[in-house]
């Protein structure tokens, strides 16, 4: 590829359980996302991407850092991640590019290594780690219960002394106000509740999560005019608590509810079974349930349009939307009773399928504006992507996504020939106590190629789908001899993948170069240091 | 296993580029070291110990981590090893026991890591880091080259003073004195060179490297007294420079030369083509270097084995012999022109395996004594030895060796089935540009089972060797169609060793289970911090 000049900013918006059949311009047939459609419009659409890992946690740490779940080792939310994993921010800054949070990360502080390294974790020192690399401009992680564990994140959260400011009180106005509703008599009726999820939030809209989280974006990207930016907008919504305030709550209705994706003879596999017998399988599995959420999921994901349309809108007005790389995703999607299942841990498309629009603003990529891109992309390719446009290198021998920018520009370079997510239900004492698994044995795999879904277990069959026939993976071939070379095909997929792991991060491809020379025998010009196997 | 009584100390003895034959216990004809056969009688000798990578740093950090290469990433020398890999000092220093070095380790310091931090890499703070967990009592890595890289090592260097104190002068006395010997007329003639092996060093038997590191080893012993500790006393020989201080130096002769083990008809492997063609490979080919080398390389163990006798004499009489679990090993071997190589790198027996043997002084290992186990061991079974001898526990996130103690015991665990080691030749540019890799496919693994050896290559066919009916792995089997199979085997252990690395170090197993109960639904005792999925 010709070297090109770099685009000057970056705006990586990622929304929380967006499933990506739930935007119009993904098919979605009543819920219209006219601003996100704009974006694809203007973009490319990446029809087949897919994310690293199915919950928050590991998702966003492989987007941060480029890299596959099993290398980062964030297996579960809340896991905190290695300190020496070098992150978006990490990359960015040392290029003088200030690189900002606005909304969810769901970092995790690194106590114990800090504290082997004898820095104070709450220290000035500590907090770019803690922040896995972010300035966080404006952090909102969005879940607040009501614990003793999270009394010091809620009142220490921007929206919490926002809504506070603006006479939302209480202990937990995030609870109250905007993830609760109202009986008719007063009484506060927890999001918590599914059986909630119809009425309105007590919270004004203008004051909700969602238009809260781009405000502070408006915000940080009006206060750095023409200076270089990457602002990371993270909005936590339309992930639960499922519930939405005015208008949104009642934008749409039963009628709007597609039918669930379910199979007329589900698959017996152990480890679908367990997961089934979850809580939120059994509740999504009944259509009360469904019916009285997905609307309000539908409301919140329009809700993230309009003020998607609101950004856009700025961007435009002030010169940005020409210089600036944006990418639009979701860390993940969410079941919603399709499959029987609820959540989204479980490796199949409603849960591991993520949009993925992506606008480089240069003229390079004029010929690809609009179109729908059908290669196999994964979140760990959005970080590499920023790299390429922004003109920085070397980070080779720790990236393991791939940057998408010769795919806008047209090029038809050599590509992957499948993607790869996992899931580790280590973390789920009902899952791994049904199946007998040990803590170290409770792992799932995908490998999508492109035709196939192959999921591999620890300790059981693999699960196979035929994606070209069978896109709603209704039909588990996985114990069919018929498919035994498929998934022997797939099962080396996986091999190639653990293999190719990058596993020497402490120094770089270059510097292996410059070590590699001194063993370069009789060159007069290099001085061989030490003088192996010499007579 | 019941429950014992911990051991109260751990001497951890290291040679280096110490082949496993070279020592009479292991059946050399010539070489006698009855000290080291003293230790095997009073313990248990295990005659197919593995090394996990055969140079000295990827080795080693396999030993202090209890790690794999792939794991720890330290794929070469003077790779640094990450600041969060937890070492044998890391595990034992919060347990009050003191983890002291004596000799070489080959640790990197990690300064791009520690400036990330905002570590002063020089400071006090660092300095348990660049040491990888040991505290330095007396370091001694070896090798100090005369070129301005090592100028500051050495000048620092106890050996340096030392020497220095007792009048060896010059700019580099390791050097000058201790790796070098003199013709008639006085000129310094150098151990870099092998054809001055046979010559006497210059500096004196009692002031060798050998035995100024067991000297310091006595300090440390005697200095704790009663304190409990454990020592890494890390010997740099037998490693070249091939020179020995009198009388070591002409203790054998040619006829004490072991003729040396080659094919008759050689494999073509690429790979081990290239590694043929290397300089040291071409020299220990021809017979005037085997038999100028080998008889000082022999020396060189015998004065180990000397130094050794010193040793146990003094635990013997102060008492540590019965409180001490003692392990004596090496980093890796040393072809000697076996196979038409030389160095080590390769992952042939003479490289890849090492001496293991482990004394423990408990009652409970009495009935193992003297015993040869022939079951598959690894360097990085050390770790986890010394941590269950000395009841220190929690670390199986991070561990990959196991426990020898049941199997000093007499008891007889359910065992691994194959030995890994690795190798990456990305750091030796001839081999590299000849094979036309790029620089991450240059990976070598061994997979060996009771009966074979499998290694593995990126780009090229794996080699295989049937060590039952084939020891000295002279008949290649790698692209015979009648052990396709047997290829097969082993490529699945290679899968299932890859896909059961460890992955997930940053928080414990204990932690998961108790994050995994917030999931245990239904039962009353246990609150439920996050409520998801409830109707």
């Amino acid at each position: 590829m010709p070297q090109l000049p770099p685009v000057k900013n970056v705006l990586y918006i990622m929304c929380d359980q967006l499933r990506r059949d739930y935007l119009s311009c993904y098919g979605h047939p009543h819920l219209h996302t006219p601003n996100i459609d704009r974006l694809a419009a203007a973009g490319v659409r990446f029809s087949r991407a897919y994310t690293q890992g199915t919950i928050c946690g590991p998702s966003r740490m492989s987007a941060y850092t480029g890299r596959y779940v099993s290398s980062h080792q964030v297996a579960w939310n809340a896991v905190p991640l290695p300190l020496e994993e070098l992150t978006l921010g990490d990359y960015l800054r040392p290029h003088g590019i200030r690189t900002a949070l606005v909304g969810k990360t769901h970092a995790t502080a690194n106590v114990d290594a800090l504290q082997r390294l004898a820095i104070d974790p709450d220290s000035q020192q500590a907090e770019i780690f803690n922040e896995v690399g972010f300035e966080a401009y404006a952090r909102h992680d969005g879940i607040y219960p009501d614990s003793p564990l999270f009394d010091d994140k809620r009142d220490s959260a921007p929206y919490t002394h926002y809504l506070r400011d603006l006479g939302y009180d209480g202990a937990n106005p995030w609870h109250d106000w905007a993830n609760a509703g109202a009986a008719e008599d007063g009484e506060v009726l927890s999001g918590w509740h599914m059986r909630n999820a119809h009425l309105p939030a007590r919270v004004q809209e203008q004051h909700s999560e969602t238009v809260f989280t781009t405000d502070r974006a408006i915000d940080f990207i009006q206060e750095q005019g023409e200076q270089p930016w990457c602002l990371h907008l993270s909005y936590i919504k339309p992930h639960w608590p499922y519930i939405a305030p005015a208008p949104y709550h009642a934008l749409y209705g039963h009628e709007h509810v597609l039918a669930p994706i379910r199979p007329t003879k589900a698959s017996d596999h152990p480890v679908y079974t367990a997961f089934r017998q979850h809580e939120e399988s059994q509740n999504f599995s009944r259509d009360e349930v469904r019916l009285n959420v997905i609307p309000t999921y539908m409301g919140l994901i329009k809700q993230v349009d309009d003020q998607l349309g609101r950004l856009f809108d700025l961007l435009q007005s002030t010169g940005r939307w020409d210089d600036t790389l944006i990418v639009f995703t979701s860390d993940h999607g969410d079941f919603l009773g399709d499959h029987f299942l609820g959540e989204k841990e479980f490796l199949l498309e409603p849960a591991v399928g993520v949009p993925l629009i992506v606008r480089d603003p240069r003229a390079a990529a004029d010929a690809t504006r609009g179109t729908v891109d059908e290669r196999l992309a994964e979140t760990i390719d959005a970080l590499p992507t920023f790299l390429q446009a922004l003109g920085i290198t070397g980070a080779e021998h720790r990236l393991e996504g791939r940057s998408l920018i010769p795919l806008l520009h047209g090029h038809n370079p050599a590509w992957r020939e499948y993607a790869i997510s996992e899931y580790d239900y280590a973390f789920q004492a009902p899952a791994r106590e049904r199946l007998g698994q040990p803590i170290d044995r409770c792992r799932m795999t995908m490998v999508r190629s492109e035709r196939w879904k192959y999921l591999a277990y620890d300790g059981f069959r693999a699960q196979l789908f035929d994606l070209d026939n069978d896109p709603q993976e209704l039909n588990d071939l996985g114990a069919d001899p018929a498919y035994a070379a498929v998934r022997e095909q797939h099962a080396g997929y996986l091999f190639d993948w653990l293999r190719g792991l990058k596993r020497r991060t402490t120094i770089s491809h270059q510097e292996v170069d410059r070590r590699a020379e001194s063993f370069r025998y009789g060159e007069p010009e290099t001085e061989k240091v030490v003088k192996i196997g010499v007579w």
